[in-house]
């Protein structure tokens, strides 16, 4: 598809866009134009309302009866289910409890456990550092008995071998976008007897992410980037069906036992997902994040992405367009290797990311030099995309006339 | 302190109630009597109020930038500030974070690490099971390098030997109130060298715990309870101030690194209580117990536990004077070895719990034959208690009718 070519084009592409909608469900404010939702996603008008009816209604009214009465016991269970769809998983794959590091420790301690001869896990140098220092923790701990070996992108499959027990990968690189192709690595690990776990992070609510396709073993995610859960919302765990009883997270509590009322003094998992439930859960996170699933009722994944690739191409070839700025691409240039966000390199990354956000064109900035440009589109516009390259553009100009004025001053 | 012995003396002592004024903070039901604020406390206006606030007016407004702009990254650290002085700690010792069960393992896989030569964590048979399944996957990660040694209260000073790392206790038992003696035990497990954790959970906010005067090295505890931060509110943990630095959890994520923005492959844990902290918070269910903590600003500990002694006195002089029913102490008859609630023992303890729900007396039930009573003093009346007790009395008369026409329909 060839990206649109003026302001009128994106008006045309907006008005039959398939989430035009759907952006009525967020409360987006005016004027602003919001590409950082793969760091913390938009509010709904259902976060809201639900939020505010867990606290006044059932808190406030039913007290400790509303664990049974409104269902917040259940919760963590309904809302795996309601997200497993969207990572192609069965609805009894997938729960939903703490954060993104405690779902991965759960998981990568039950692999440890469950690794019979083999010692080792294979992950990448560079993924999200909460994946890395979880597996460093767990290694720590196991007495010796693990280790981990980070590798760069290219080694990963060549590293993976009959001492490993478990692969451990983000799918969408936090910073570069880059993507796994997670049928072919999950083939790899598999051919070497190893288990594989997907932090899908950066995917959920972007990608048609399909794990069942891929056949994947393990995975987590976060719900408060392009699923709007708000901020810190409680993050999401999946084991295949056939591997949950075989699996025992080293980091066991007390809602993941199979009788947890009858407070027995030794852990007994209960069967299936339940067992990596952790302590009491956070209920009023749960219920901004279970307001904000409501928007994901009947949306089609690959329209999600054919726009999430209309969008970000739109952005790319604007940039292309751009002369005599320092900009450079830091994501791969070809879509199907990158996720929902662009990352460009500045040398003035900082100041750049500054001076737009002034402008209402947030994005964020990683050090030491790139920014960052995420296209959420449920409820992003193509209009929105062409401002914020408009506006991108006269930054850089009145960047390189402050850097032109700076230099001359200096010599 | 003599109880009050009729209705119109509980007005009296209401009346002069240096909580009658904090009572107005929370939002109670009409025609609740609620004692079971060690499950869930009440909900306050400062909860509702600031928990929108964050949603509406920083989320819904801010977005990302709230993280900075509104404090968001630092709130874990500010709320354990104004958890400390209800703990005896210093501002700088306590952390809020995930949940009780997450803290309880960073703590203890802490002290594991650092542990030199032992071997042996020693508890409590019977202690909440998550303090027992926690610590039984810590050992199990170990790859048998420590063990778990779980006996009865009676026996625990005797299994402290100079192969124990580590004692974990809960200061309030939360079946049956019973307080440990936390300056002698803690003196014991100094003794031999070993270090000491306690679970504050059904302590904080009821009684004047004070870690310092006991010279503890490790707490954890809940601030759903008697703190009423909402269900699942997020729990805080205490490392003493020396200990800090020479103690890493086995389970550490990006926001605990010292530089969490350099986003490096290999954790270097931050100074002080910032290396406990996990991944991204969940900060809607901060919010709400940021609130929640308004309520004790000015608040006296002693005035506290004054009044918590005095309410659950009442109670049992009251049941003391009921005759002819199958009710029995569970709980320390000696209110110095007794925490802020009441347990009793009935055959039909699970009947007698609803039938006081239905009228409006909500306590919780225990298996197999435990109720629980708890007093909470910045909300709970006088007159309360009182009342709870004819009801209690009128549905025992109840139930040992129907269990009289039952025994005749049999025979």
């Amino acid at each position: 598809m060839t990206p649109p070519a003026s302001l009128a084009d994106c008006e045309s592409l907006d008005r039959c866009d398939p989430f035009a909608e759907t952006r009525q469900q967020f409360r987006l404010k005016p004027g602003v134009i919001y590409l950082d939702g793969n760091s913390l996603g938009a509010l709904t008008h259902a976060s809201i309302a639900r939020t505010r009816a867990m606290i006044e209604d059932e808190w406030g009214r039913d007290l400790i009866r509303s664990w049974n009465v409104h269902g917040w016991f259940d919760l963590p269970l309904k809302l795996g289910a309601r997200i497993a769809p969207l990572i192609g998983a069965a609805r009894e794959e997938v729960l939903v409890a703490d954060s993104t590091s405690v779902n991965l420790f759960k998981l990568a301690s039950a692999a440890m456990m469950a690794r019979g001869k083999r010692h080792r896990i294979v992950t990448e140098l560079g993924n999200f550092p909460t994946d890395l220092y979880v597996l460093q923790g767990l290694a720590a701990l196991s007495s010796g008995a693990i280790e981990v070996v980070a590798v760069p992108r290219e080694h990963i499959v060549a590293s993976i071998d009959s001492a490993t027990f478990l692969v451990v990968l983000t799918h969408v690189h936090y910073k570069t976008a880059e993507l796994f192709d997670m049928v072919a690595v999950t083939r790899e690990a598999h051919a070497h007897g190893a288990r594989i776990l997907w932090d899908l992070s950066h995917s959920v609510g972007a990608l048609e992410t399909d794990l069942h396709a891929a056949g994947a073993d393990f995975a987590v995610g976060c719900t408060y980037k392009y699923l709007n859960g708000g901020p810190g919302s409680p993050a999401f765990l999946y084991v295949r069906g056939d591997l949950q009883d075989g699996h025992t997270p080293g980091l066991a509590a007390w809602m993941g036992h199979t009788a947890p009322f009858e407070f027995s003094d030794n852990f007994a998992p209960a069967a299936g997902m339940a067992r990596f439930r952790g302590g009491t859960p956070s209920m009023i996170s749960f219920a901004s994040l279970e307001g904000a699933l409501d928007v994901w009722e009947g949306v089609e994944l690959h329209e999600v992405r054919r726009k999430s690739e209309a969008l970000s191409e739109l952005f790319i070839a604007r940039l292309d367009a751009l002369t005599g700025c320092d900009l450079s691409l830091a994501s791969p240039r070809e879509i199907a290797r990158r996720g929902s966000h662009v990352a460009l390199r500045h040398p003035q990354g900082y100041e750049l990311m500054q001076a737009l956000i002034a402008r209402g064109v947030i994005g964020d900035f990683r050090a030491p030099d790139v920014v960052r440009f995420a296209f959420a589109p449920l409820y992003l516009r193509y209009v929105d995309v062409w401002q914020a390259v408009t506006i991108l553009s006269e930054v850089l100009d009145g960047l390189s006339r402050t850097e032109h004025l700076r230099r001359n001053a200096v010599t």
